[in-house]
């Protein structure tokens, strides 16, 4: 909707903050020989996968993850060739042709997709970018257990054949830096992986990469801390700001009595208190967890959420500013420079990376800054 | 991605069951002489409004609600002329010719938009169908309080200006029949409503049609409940389901000792048990929140979620399940017959609405029934 939307939410979206992270990420992978990647799987995590791609290609990123094949098959149409695209669901039954069409690279995570790629014809395989092989070292999620690893490793034939340019592990645990899961999976990927010399180590997450040079490799693959998610819970975020949602007010209520507002008369306002109704709720993806429990900011103010966020419309307590300022029209953040994403995170008891990938459909999305042409 | 989508997540729509529900609700107001609306806000409810809304137009709904004028756009273009389509958020200022250029009705729901109405000139409001009315009683959220209400009933020359066909309140506790809310809305609406002889009252949403014949009045206004979710939680659910999420196993994890699974590792399987990865997460609307708390169904087996949710994929134990059922392509459903979306949602603690209205992009959607069209 965001061409012909008519007095609703704006959702802003600095593409200039989001190269800058890129950049940001990939100085510190620099600085030890490697590279940054960019994960943009889920909709570029909710912001557009083709302003996302463009602007994180412009600013020098070279290689690319997503999470599925259409992902996939619509990346390449915004990249063009040339700039490899993997997909981390791995080479799925009945898939490969859509993977040799679209010049996809296959992260392969299973015994039976390493089989399936060995079978395919070599003029097929050769249409693809050479694969990546995903080792499980500690989520057990996808990938080779550690005994299917080694069982590959063994077999010259199976690595000369399937001879990966990519070798990806996943961290469990890289946003708790002391919990044990780390040195585990760090020591395991380092004994797989020294055995593929010829292949790129991609093991730190945005948060891996601030878990030290020993969690860098080769191939950095950063995803939400790209889009200004704090990739360092508790400590302040390193990383831009690259998201604003804010809303008009539609109405004001002026409550005369002790009156309840909202769904289920959850919260009680009194007499002389304000409420203001902006037409932002839960189907636009802003969490209904975030009933009686969130804020917005108007201006200056920190306006906490009350009564029951509901599917169109929610309502924010005004009563402790100006009514000059509080009036239909005025902007009410809902995430923005006082209320950060992580913040909302927090409050609707999830994390960041759920808010961004939720944003919804009904937002006007302004693009600002990045690359000529990229919120075409 | 629905057109091009592999090896992924099917969302299935049943459209017959969406008419039915539709029937089923109308028949309770037909015998007491008053018909049902259609609520189709939200993109139809997370389900595709062009589909949802020329289903239910050919089961016989003549009136349609959504909540901002874009929805209204597009609902117009979808349905042709003739059948009036209410936009809840009422007479923004600068959107009186949005309204006119596509025939919509607003709801007028602040004193400021009565005197806004009636300013336009007289050959633009020509151009709308004729307004509703929004007269607030207990939701504190849009509408005419009571004494802005009276006041507009008061003066002869604006009712006989704005001559509204619809007069519209919203209930808040309609889901908790006991409430002392309910009546209270219940008496001040018949009292409002009754000095507007020539409009139709509108009154009843969803649960407020299970209420009784005391809140029929004379147009109904279902929303979730067409869509399957149970209008009268605690009790059996009245409506037919509407919706089923099945997603294949990517891979089956075997698990040799004691291992976590999952970010955080927060949760540990024992040796011989094993874990099914399906490529469905809080990205495509599945929420974190049933981390380690949902549950899926395997053939005849319920599975339980373990582990975190993360974005794109979900852990599933089929340690229970046969192994040669429990296999890489076997379809798990998310939503389905054996875990009811009410299931869902109060697993992850919030309610259908929410679950519905952000179900995801990325499942192919495939609507089964419906009138010849609906779904192209």
């Amino acid at each position: 909707m965001s061409s012909a939307c008519t007095a609703c939410a704006v959702l802003t979206i600095d593409l200039d903050a989001l190269a800058a992270n890129w950049r940001l990420l990939n100085a510190r992978m620099a600085e030890a020989g490697g590279e940054c990647a960019g994960v943009v799987k889920g909709d570029g995590y909710g912001l557009g996968l083709a302003p996302v791609a463009c602007t994180l290609h412009a600013a020098g990123c070279r290689t690319f993850f997503v999470a599925q094949i259409d992902e996939g098959v619509r990346l390449r149409a915004v990249l063009g060739g040339a700039v490899p695209v993997y997909v981390l669901c791995g080479l799925l039954p009945g898939t490969a042709e859509v993977f040799a069409e679209h010049e996809l690279a296959p992260v392969l995570s299973t015994p039976e997709q390493i089989a399936e790629y060995r079978r395919l014809p070599q003029a097929m395989r050769a249409r693809m970018p050479r694969p990546a092989v995903h080792f499980d070292t500690g989520m057990r999620r996808l990938g080779l257990t550690v005994a299917e690893a080694e069982a590959f490793l063994d077999d010259n034939d199976a690595v000369s054949d399937v001879d990966p340019a990519v070798v990806v592990t996943h961290l469990a645990c890289a946003d708790m830096p002391a919990h044990a899961l780390n040195a585990e999976q760090n020591a395991l990927f380092r004994r797989l992986r020294d055995r593929l010399p010829g292949a790129r180590g991609s093991y730190a997450n945005s948060s891996g990469l601030f878990l030290g040079a020993d969690s860098f490799f080769d191939l950095g693959r950063p995803g939400v801390a790209l889009y200004g998610v704090n990739p360092t819970p508790g400590r302040p975020n390193p990383m831009h700001t690259v998201v604003r949602l804010s809303a008009p007010i539609l109405q004001v209520r002026k409550i005369d009595g002790p009156e309840s507002v909202g769904y289920g008369a959850s919260h009680v306002m009194g007499a002389g208190s304000r409420v203001a109704t902006v037409g932002v709720g839960y189907a636009d993806g802003y969490p209904r967890a975030l009933s009686n429990r969130g804020h917005g900011a108007l201006g200056a103010w920190r306006v906490p959420v009350v009564g029951r966020v509901s599917m169109d419309l929610t309502l924010f307590d005004v009563s402790a500013v100006p009514e000059h300022e509080a009036r239909p029209g005025a902007m009410i953040d809902l995430i923005g420079p006082l209320i950060p994403i992580d913040e909302v995170a927090a409050d609707a008891g999830t994390i960041g990376y759920e808010i961004l990938t939720q944003l919804g459909s009904r937002y006007q999305r302004v693009y600002t800054g990045g690359p000529e042409g990229a919120a075409a």
